[in-house]
């Protein structure tokens, strides 16, 4: 596992994220490493990120496999082009489609396992899996299907920044 | 559209929800109501619910349509069995599965407006189709199948407010 995550490399124009951005101090800022092939980050919810009493809501881990899986997408595109994280261009994916099976609840209290698993890397779409994990129990699974940010996007990223 | 919002009926024990939960003060507080056949709610995003900047974060879309696509399902039960909304026994629905499509960045800034459609109400489960409109645009999709929840599970959550 390395010790900087895929997230630390975005761009600041990129890292506003609510999920995963490192400038949004109100933010999960949710952090995601290699595993070898697979990915995973980790996340200890708040006694207030509750569904019914003692369960972890539901839109917070579709926010978390969310976030997870574009950061993972990002992780494969650089790693299917041999080039470190980091290097230039930067590549950041948003989130075609989401969907996320509840398997069990999941108990409130323990911090949640996120592990990632690409699928497939084709042009500009990655398609990444990725299972929520507490205490050695998979109580979520979810599929990311990822895009990658279109130029015009990031150009308007940036302005929005500026005004 | 009437006046109290579905989720004023759920009893307190669950309302705790961070989406729709009455009783989470850090929560996002949604209220669905009825619209003709369909359901409504509105939500104003905070400046800080960003993904690129001056979009709206996926993950809360997909957090709104979840609790407004579970309190829809338990507001199309009560109306299949034709009695009102805060009568016993009490309805509350989870959701089994949750399927988003982002068919375009979602402007942030104006309120966002959900409107669900009842596909189907079957035994303990309830098909909602939920879109997230902004300024008169749909911008995202969602499926959420609602299982209601078993018995067993409102004894629990009734003993861990209690703890």
């Amino acid at each position: 596992m390395s010790k900087k995550a895929f997230q630390d490399f975005y761009p600041d124009h990129w890292s506003h994220c609510y999920g995963c951005g490192r400038l949004n101090e109100q933010g999960h800022q949710i952090k995601s490493y290699w595993d070898g092939d697979e990915t995973v980050a980790r996340f200890k919810p708040q006694p207030y990120h509750t569904a019914i009493p003692g369960y972890v809501y539901g839109g917070l881990l579709a926010s978390l496999i969310d976030c997870h899986g574009t950061g993972t997408a990002a992780a494969a595109a650089y790693r299917a082009q041999n080039r470190p994280l980091g290097t230039e261009p930067p590549v950041r994916f948003l989130t075609g489609s989401l969907n996320v099976k509840y398997l069990k609840p999941t108990p409130l209290g323990p911090s949640i396992e996120l592990r990632g698993k690409i699928r497939e890397v084709k042009g500009r779409k990655v398609i990444v899996d990725v299972s929520v994990i507490v205490d050695g129990i998979e109580t979520v699974i979810g599929e990311v299907i990822a895009i990658q940010v279109p130029e015009h996007m990031s150009f308007q990223s940036e302005t929005a920044e500026q005004s």
